[in-house]
């Protein structure tokens, strides 16, 4: 493959670009803000609509790639099939690998197996395979029949790793030299063998069975004397990355230690490839933004995901609360009595579930993001888990007086205060020890906490919410409340 | 100052260091599954505790600074104070500026101001920066008086620019070429001229006035003919960083076009400084982590926060939920008359409640998530906003049908299964016009969409939950309905 999916250099003498800042002769500014404004997105909507692709490609033309993928996903759905045949080369492969995943199969479904066989022919093998990935079984092949051999080789052997893993994220062009050479010699190498459109950020040192000793950025290169030794100035200290590593754990390497690129090792510690930053940052971006969709049940939530998609996902998450909503209602069923002789209950039930609700869904949003950045460990479950003890009876009897208090003065009775400021202290106890624990046995138990700890989360903080209120009204009999 | 606090070659012949797997006299394995084991931090602190200072040396000597960091976080609060006593140089300026923020504050304390001040030396500016914001404000002072000279030049200037700032975030050593060298003149003027502790991964073609016109990445000055222009190679397409720009949006750049470098401007368009993406990567995984965290009210969630500030922001956020809680519930005591007479609407109607609030939450998490990530912008509000409406009658659709009949077969009422059902449907539509209506709204008024959402979104859904419902009960008439 070509590389160098982001920049390649061009020295082609004199072949200026036109900087991005050109006045094209677009009706409205393109840019607002940093993204593309609404007035240039309607107008081009409307152009396309118009049928005028000659007025489309020349307002796309000042555009960088990353900005021609945004506006991919800013026009409405109908209208990327129309934008796509439109503009033409200016949908490159640099468009391509920055196209959001639905986006990418709409403009996918717009264009001839030959066009995508040419563009992923021109991509990193990382941003191939994502190509490939998304791609229908016999459109795959289709595809994959029509590129050259080495290409269909490399996007083979990524798309044996499983999804998700460091092999499909890897590119496999890299730089490798022996620990023996100069400085020196690696320059002259690298000017030699290297097609100067493969981007690279280090270069990796190797031994004589390829596996990595040590890396040395490019700027070492440049500020060492030639005559220096490779092996006296490279990094021995090495993150190497397993071939079938989570891309999440793969991220969490990058983050913790700071990479730019590592150098990603088969079974057999040889060198296969190579990962660099700017694959990982949006993998650290989605897999930090997922916990609060996971949270809240509404899956990718990702806005050009299809109607249907949607509609299954956060419908199934819905059924499951209304399953535990039903099992926590029926306690109150079981305290109709009590509510019949002092219907204030009934008014007052909701308000102890859903201070216990909040306060659970504060320490479960913690105990998650905590898990999910190594920051909560086995070394120190227990401490937090006693912090958070500490923070429910702060925060317990804070509300428990106020409600105790409102409840007391509103409804001339303090017996009646004191019992639900009772119910409530008890219950946001519980939703900080379940807001904390519950997160940490999900993932002991090999599952992920923020998919599933907010229903169990709710239905203990709704049940005994329900049960210690209306119980210690009971107990406390009607009588003495009324 | 030195720059380069990531990894400095070193190219002493002869020094290799030693390899990171070492079997260091360690008792128990330091690593368990890519972070710190439990039996390692338990055997760090019961020598800490023992005060066997030189055994926590020998277990901490073989860790990398970003593992060293961790080790701080992981042990006990009380125990962070000795173990930076106790392994001296070992904490240097790279594990320093690895340091979690609240972490670093308890290591601070117990160090003193010359080694604090020595330490910042070391540091690059924006680490630096990080660390002089964290202390007093006599103890800054007393640091900045201890720098020299050209150091402290460089802090306060940095310091002048607003917190979370690019300006804070930029370091200052960075290399600069005039665009009518070639490409042999850069690479003698790096050796030349360039300490080679400075990391830098792409240099900055500047005209007469310091203004950046282009840029090269190493990699191009490798692979490129010596006698080549720099003006013919570089890449003219830039991002340039206004000083002033909010941290967050510098992230959203480096993501957007997948930057390692870029250029950090003053308001005359000249070049101040390079921020690079290393230091950009926890920015961007902190602001996607926190609005799991705001949405719940959990502010900064982090937890190794002092328990008093967690106190103070988790009970605002419980005061202002019991608030809405409180008015909600005020609904039902208007219906006490009918629910006296069918007490089973008690225990229905926080089912109505809670099934339009998790779609309220999923609708909100999805919507706050693409209006961080500009995903969500002018041009496709209404089309978002229609999506949602059609999500949420799918849904509304299922529970409601869900609900009806459960509830007709379970009290025998086909009416009251009706009236739940009708009050489900229109309860999730709320919830769903209001889950992206809402932080769309606080967006366009300038407020952070994440931190006051859900306290409207939820006290729509309860309290049209609780009044669509018993409003309807009351209106069918309890005759009917029993």
């Amino acid at each position: 493959m070509a590389g160098g999916a982001g920049h390649p250099p061009r020295y082609k003498a004199g072949m200026a670009e036109p900087t991005p800042q050109t006045e094209a002769e677009t009706p409205r500014e393109a840019f607002d803000e940093g993204h593309l404004s609404r007035g240039f997105v309607s107008d081009v909507a409307t152009r396309l609509e118009r049928g005028d692709d000659e007025a489309v490609r020349a307002m796309v033309a000042p555009l960088r790639p990353a900005d021609i993928a945004e506006l991919f996903a800013l026009v409405p759905e109908n209208d990327r099939g129309p934008l796509a045949v439109a503009i033409g080369e200016a949908l490159d492969a640099d468009v391509m690998a920055e196209l959001a995943d639905y986006v990418r199969e709409d403009v996918l479904a717009a264009m001839s197996v030959g066009a995508v066989a040419e563009m992923v022919m021109q991509l990193d093998t990382d941003d191939a395979v994502a190509i490939i990935e998304d791609l229908e079984d016999d459109e795959a092949r289709e595809v994959l029949d029509a590129l050259a051999p080495e290409d269909r080789a490399d996007i083979v052997a990524a798309l044996n790793y499983p999804e998700e893993s460091a092999g499909r994220l890897m590119q496999r062009e890299l730089v490798a030299v022996p620990e023996a050479v100069t400085v020196g010699d690696v320059i002259e190498q690298v000017r030699v063998t290297i097609d100067p459109a493969t981007d690279f950020w280090e270069i990796f040192v190797i031994d004589t069975e390829r596996r990595p000793v040590g890396t040395m950025r490019l700027s070492w290169l440049l500020t060492t004397p030639p005559e220096v030794a490779v092996a006296d100035v490279m990094q021995r200290e090495q993150t190497l990355i397993p071939v079938d590593m989570d891309q999440e754990e793969v991220a969490l390497l990058f983050q913790k230690y700071a990479l730019i690129s590592a150098a990603v090792v088969d079974g057999g510690g040889r060198l296969v490839g190579v990962i660099t930053v700017d694959d990982v940052v949006h993998i650290i971006q989605e897999e930090a933004g997922e916990d609060a969709l996971k949270l809240s049940g509404a899956g990718d939530g990702d806005i050009n995901e299809p109607i249907l998609e949607t509609y299954k996902t956060r419908s199934r998450w819905l059924i499951a609360n209304l399953g535990t909503a039903m099992v926590s209602s029926s306690v109150i069923t079981m305290f109709e009595p009590t509510i019949e002789k002092l219907v204030v209950l009934a008014a007052l039930t909701p308000i102890v579930a859903s201070v216990g609700g909040n306060a659970g869904t504060q320490t479960m949003a913690v105990a998650v993001r905590a898990l999910a950045t190594n920051q909560l460990t086995e070394s120190n479950t227990q401490r937090t888990i006693w912090r958070e003890i500490r923070v429910a009876m702060l925060n317990g009897g804070t509300i428990a007086a106020l409600v105790g208090i409102g409840t007391a003065v509103i409804f001339g009775n303090p017996v009646l205060g004191l019992v639900i400021a009772a119910a409530v202290l008890f219950n946001i106890m519980v939703a900080g020890l379940a807001g904390v624990m519950v997160p940490v046995a999900l993932e002991r138990w090999g599952a992920d906490p923020a998919v599933a700890s907010s229903v169990f989360v709710t239905m203990m903080t709704d049940t005994l919410g329900f049960l210690s209120f209306l119980g210690l009204a009971t107990m406390v009999g009607v009588a003495n409340l009324s």
